[in-house]
Order: C-alpha cells, then structure tokens, then sequence
C-alpha cells in the first residue's frame, strides 16, 4: 500500500518523527494521532492517484493545509493518510481584466494578495491566520476575518474548483465568469465542507479593487450593553464601517498585559471601527462615532495609530496564549470559540458569555466580529487540571446553548471539524442531519473523506 | 388519489380549462402540457402534506412561481402536480436592526422591495421580471438583473431557506446571522436547483441600505468592438458602476421601432452605464465618459431623462416581441438566450453572434449586462415555419458553443429548465454530470420533483 501510495506522490513522509509534526490543527481538546503518512502532492493529477490507491484500500484522507485550524478539523487519525496541500502552492493565472485569479489550494492567503496588489487589486476575506492559512483551507473552510462585515467571507469570492473526488476523480465546477446559473452550485458546496467531501486542488477567486485607506477610531464604553446598542445604532444608521471589532474587559487587559498600548483597562468594553469610503470616510466616520453614544471615542490621527489599533487587535492570539501561561504555567490552554447571533443580539450575547464565565468560574475573554454578530469567547484552562478542564468544557457547551438561544449558530467562521460536531446536530435538527448524511453519502460512499469531522459517520456507513 | 391531494390542500384545480394556464413559463421551444391537477398552497404545512401524496403515489410534482421563466423550468407535463406558489404571499418578517427580511415564497420581489423602503433598506436583486416574479422563483433560478454587476446575483442575499423535501419533510436550513459556516452550505445548494432538489417555500433575504440616486450615461459606438472595449477599460480602471447595459444595433432599432425614444438608430452599439457612488458619481461617471474613448457620449442630465434611458432597456422584451410579430405575425416568436462570458470576451462575443445571425439568417438582437460578460441574443422566428425554425435552432446552438468556446457558461442567470439540458451536459462533462445525478439522487431518489428539467432522469431512475 505505501508503495502504491509513493507511487502515486513520490513525496510521501513516513518517517514516525516527521508524522508527528502533522498529527494536529491548532484546536486544543480534540483528538488527533500521528497518521500512517503524510503525502505532499505537486498537482492534482498527483492527488488524483492518491486519492483512488486511497479509494482501493478503504484508507482514511485527511486533507490539510497550513494547519491553523481552530475546530480540529484537520486532525489526522492514527489509520490515515494526510494529503499537505502546502507544496500545492502556484499561482496559476492572475486576470485583471476580469478580477480573477487561479491558484493551486496551497497559495497562502498574504501571497495571493501580494500576487494581485500590482494590478490595483486585492483578494478582501482575511482571517486572522492570512499570514501563514492557505487559500485550500480558506475555502474548505470558508474562512471569514475582520473585514467581513463590509467585504463578505471567502464563499462570495469563490467562482471555480478543482476538487478531487473520492473515487479519485477530477471535478471542475463553478466558472471564471461574473455570473453563471448552469447546475447546480457546487462550489459552494464544497466551500465549507471541510475536506469531507473531496480534496480541493485548485481554486478560482474572484478580485475586488483595492480598498482605500480607512480612518479608525476606537470607542470606550462604560458596559458591554452600551457597545453593543452602539452596533445597533451604526446598523440601523445605514453605515457599513469596513471594519467592527469588539474587545470585552478580559481581552482588553490580556492585550494589555501581553503588549503594552496605554489602552484604558478600566473601561467594560472597546469597538474598533473603521470607515474606507473615500471621500466621505471622515463623515461615516463621524456618524460612526455618534453611534457611540457617551462612549469616549479616539480617532486614529495617521496611518500609523490606526496600524496600532488593528494590530492590538490581531494580537489577540498570543495575548490569550500569554494570559493561560501566565496564569496556569505549562498547563495553560486557550479554547478559541466562535458563535455569531443576530446582530441585535449582540449584547445578551457577551452578556451571557460573561455570567457563563461566572458561573462556572473560567476566565473568558471575549473578542470579535461584531459588526457580524460573531464573537470569539475564548475560554482559558488548566489542561492539566480535570476540574478546570470540566468547567471550562460547561462554559463552552453553556456558549453554545446561549448562541443557538439567542437565534444564532454554533460556528461564524471557525468550522465545525470535531469539536463541534455535537452541537452542529443540535442546530441541524434530524432533518438538517439527514441531509447531510444523504449527500455525503451521495459524495463519498465509503466514508474516507476526512471521516469523522463536520458530521459523525452514518451508522451503516461501510467506512 | 385527488381526494388525498385534496386532503392536503384545499385548493386544488382540476378544472381542464384553468390547468391550460398553468402549463407553461416565458420559454419558446420548450415542452408542455396541461397538469394533473394544480395546488394553490397557503402553508409550508400544506406544502409538506402535498409531497407526502406525491411521494407515495409517485406523482411528478412542478413547483411554480410567476412563471416568468426563460428556460421552460417551469413547464407543466400531463402526469403532472403543479405545485403553484403564488398564494403565499406573506411577508413574515422585516428587521431592519439585522437587515434580513423573511417571506414567503410567493411573494413578488417588488413587493418585498416595496415593503422594506420605509425602513431605508432595499433588496438588491432585480431581474427583468421583478414586478411579478417571485421570491421563491428568483432564488430557484438564482435569478440576475441589471444592478447584479455591483450588487451580485440572488444567491448573495439568500441566508435561510424553509424547503419540503421529495418526502414531505420539511428542511430548514442557512440561518438568519449574517455568517454562518455550521455544516454543508444546503442553503445555496437549492438557490439555482429550479425545484428538483425540493419546494423552497420561506427565504431569509440579507437587505442593504438602499443606494444613492444614480448618475446615468449613454454612450453611442462605431463598432461593438469599442463597446466591448470600453467595458473592459472601466473594469481595469478599476470602476464598479451600478448598471453597464449593452444594446446592439438590432435591439436598438427594434427599441425605437416600439416606442422611439429619438435614439440613434445608425449606431453599431450602445451602453448604458450609472454611477451611484454619492459624492463621487459624478467623477465616476466622467471617469467612464472617458473609458468609453470616441463614443459620443449623453450624460441623463435629470433623474426624469436617467428612468427614460432605463425605460428603453427594460422594454427590450416587448419591444422583441413587437419586433417578432411585424416581422413574422402570429408566428413571430422571441427566443430569449443567455450566455455569460469572462468581461474581456465580450466584443468577440457579440460579434460572434453577429456573425451567427448572418450565416443562419436569423434575425438576432444582442442586449444584456455588459458589466457581467453576460448577454441575452435574441433570436426572432416565425415558429409556423419549419425553416424559420430550423435556422433559429442553429442560431442558438452556435450561440451556446461560442459562449463556452470564449471561456463562458451556457446560462449567465436564466437557468437551464428544458431548454439548455443538452447544452449543461456539455459545460458540465461527464465527472460534473455524474456528481449532479448522485446530488438529485441523493435528495430525490424517487425522481418526482420537476424531472426532467435540469438534468435527463439518470438511466437507472425508478421515476
């Protein structure tokens, strides 16, 4: 089998040291093991060969990219084969008389928008990993980021796919027009699937031009409620800030303590707006802040302020991973939720995550999109402490309950992968899940896309 | 077997002389023939109850909107229940603090529009058709119009949809958050199905803050290579107007021949164009003044002379018509296609169907969105004869093989129904055709929701 599969993509690891470094993404609390090997294809055609020794042997695929995952999705199984899209990583066409452009799955998100920058133009959805996350998993994904709330998510940006089906056949969907209604939308199917449905070799965007410089401003506020009755207000306002973070009391001193930036850490909560409309940003910007209410707000005064904001901002990451170590030592561990609910739910929903914190005595600090309604809550732990690791499990299941009570879903942008699996049945229903059971059935018959993640194989799956 | 669907739904047509009416959409050419009987559904309930009846007893069911489709998807056969949607017409839900709306699908776009003005929020998508077309059509067609080349397709605003599966059991998928990433993207998975994938019977609708009035020009061209030109110098110029219409010099002497509008019937090409970007339209609009090089340019100098240029553009289809009866009489017909090209194939495009009408002798009358790649040659028949026909079939034929020659897609945003059947299988190839066929199957293995349309019935269907 190894022979067959090196025959298929010379470049197959095996080697138990190497395997090891390709067991996991980077969610903490779920399973992964070292996996039978790990294949680096250079082409799909090299996937395709791979995919159908997989198909003959019954062997589990496990797709991967850059590995910066926050749902476990991409974790391997000890019986599996992981195909690394990261060799995959050409840029095969940039077409700027029709804003598009081709790239194999492994592109990393900040070089395809290097790649495009010369032309004037840019590729908007930027997750918070866009520096080292590849375009395969953006799209298997369908990854969001901080200027969603104007741009939109990587499914609005998606025209064509190349996928590898699990027989280890080559399907090309979507298109390279503006619009096209010929069958079915299959892209989009595959967007967002996680890897459970074919491997995704090659990927058509569609470009926009480049933004213009934004104006930011950053807004304090006495209670989480005033914030979010501020997001409200700039919705109802008919403003579409290009940017609207929020930032509660936790996050912010965690920032703080992390990176030093004179923030007020006595204030409740923080929004980060950002207005890029040209020659009317000032005034957007102004009615931005009018929004805010008794809010103290701070406008960004050059390039340079603003770049300190956002990059306070996306500091968020280690600033969580600094606060768990320094306050658990070795032990220490971030679990990085994700939930979005109606906009207008915003402030019941970080109200909620802060009495769920309370109550179940975890440190939980909250950042995110909130002009999508779409929050991380990121809940700290002790993973060497059972009870902390039990308590911080009741506050994310808790999270959960609160999103899906408040009209929202259990994932904005993270994915479902394994550590949401459960709780993607719950807001599926029996209808929803049947459903996805038929189609990945219809897709995968025998069970050996990336089994296990998104939904629980079916009971008389072969796999 | 009428007793049950009568049990289901109250409102049931089996009169012969009503079915007539519901036989058949806008399409020529296309197959059709009186209904068994057709449901006039007030309720997603009864809805569901209809589909048990036919899923026991086998019954093709035909979903129907307004019937204003272009692709025979609509089409009625004698076995069949058509399932008419119009009766529910109920708007549930506009929220204006989360900008969705919720509807039933009968509802007419314009009248969702309509309903959502006062809040100063607007549903974008605006096919030809939109005051009388429904919601539940628009999103089963993935419907398009003219603002699509700044505001996108149908599909950008579906969030959540209500779906009666081939069993009766009623799906609720998507959501009402504005992102969501929980499992497989079922929602847009139906937008564009044409009802073989099961009855949409509610949408949430995304709603943007209405836009700002537009400045509106006409440019009148030599050749419609310099059209083609000029949209492909707006887009690199990096412009997004909110209208780019194309008019070739058939349609546009078939404009003035149906209310002359004083334009210039000498011209090769015409575009419209409009710029809604507030304080800088006016500059917008100068800046593609200039895109359009020689052309003479008319900029609408009052919002009284932009709704008089747009009125031209919307009456192309009357104006066909009109066309088609003073050229042939009762037998003059209008063959309405759609292709969709990448932007920068548009003037071989267009010349390309030029050249088609001459070497067939048709007549042929190009108009449609620029902006998108995506244009609507129309092909004037007399249907009572034989030669006529013949030689309109051709036309369109070259047509479809042209547009997916330059790169394109075989339907831009009028869908597939019965017309382009043939023609998708081609676009698709046979890995494409096989994954739509697993897709139907897996969602209707019976093969009773709108058969044939689409897709041919697999070999081995039961239906």
């Amino acid at each position: 089998m190894i022979a067959e599969l090196t025959a298929a993509c010379a470049d197959l690891v095996t080697d138990p040291d190497l395997l090891v470094s390709y067991q996991r993404d980077e969610a903490d609390l779920c399973d992964s093991a070292p996996p039978l090997a790990v294949a680096r294809p250079r082409t799909t055609e090299e996937v395709a060969g791979l995919l159908r020794v997989a198909a003959a042997h019954r062997i589990p695929v496990v797709p991967q990219g850059a590995r910066t995952g926050l749902a476990g999705g991409a974790n391997a199984s000890a019986n599996a084969l992981v195909v690394s899209l990261t060799g995959m990583d050409r840029i095969l066409d940039v077409d700027p008389a029709n804003r598009t452009a081709t790239v194999q799955a492994g592109v990393v998100n900040s070089a395809l928008r290097e790649a495009v920058r010369e032309h004037g133009l840019t590729y908007p959805p930027d997750p918070g990993s866009w520096e080292s996350s590849t375009i395969g998993g953006n799209v298997a994904t369908n990854a969001g980021g901080m200027c969603c709330v104007k741009y939109g998510v990587t499914t609005e940006y998606v025209l064509g796919l190349t996928v590898v089906l699990a027989d280890g056949e080559v399907l090309r969907c979507g298109r390279r027009t503006a619009k096209g209604v010929a069958g079915y939308d299959l892209a989009r199917l595959f967007v967002g699937s996680e890897g459970t449905l074919g491997v995704i070799t090659e990927v058509t965007v569609k470009l926009r031009p480049q933004a213009e410089p934004a104006l930011t401003l950053v807004a304090e506020f006495p209670s989480v409620a005033k914030a979010g009755e501020a997001v409200s207000a700039i919705t109802a306002a008919g403003l579409t800030p290009s940017l609207l973070e929020l930032i509660d009391r936790t996050m912010l001193r965690a920032l703080e303590a992390y990176r030093p930036m004179g923030l007020d850490t006595g204030v409740q909560a923080l929004l980060l707006a950002a207005a890029d409309t040209g020659p009317r940003a000032q005034a957007d910007l102004e009615k931005i802040a009018q929004c805010c209410g008794d809010a103290e707000v701070y406008v960004a005064t050059d390039a340079a302020e603003a770049d300190a904001l956002l990059t306070a901002r996306r500091n968020a990451h280690p600033a969580l991973e600094h606060l768990a170590a320094t306050t658990f030592g070795d032990g220490g561990a971030v679990v990085v939720d994700d939930v979005a609910v109606p906009r207008s739910r915003l402030a019941d929903l970080v109200e909620g995550v802060e009495r769920i914190g309370e109550r179940t005595g975890v440190i939980v600090a909250t950042v995110g999109h909130a002009g999508d309604g779409n929050l991380h809550p990121n809940i700290i732990i002790d993973r060497t402490d059972p009870a902390s690791l039990a308590a911080g499990r009741r506050a994310f299941d808790d999270i959960m309950a609160l999103g899906l009570e408040l009209g929202g879903t259990v994932t904005g942008e993270h994915g479902v992968g394994l550590l949401k699996r459960d709780w993607l049945e719950r807001e599926l229903g029996p209808v929803g899940l049947r459903v996805h059971h038929a189609i990945k059935a219809a897709l995968d018959p025998h069970g050996i896309l990336n089994p296990g993640k998104v939904i629980a194989p079916a009971v008389d799956s072969p796999a």
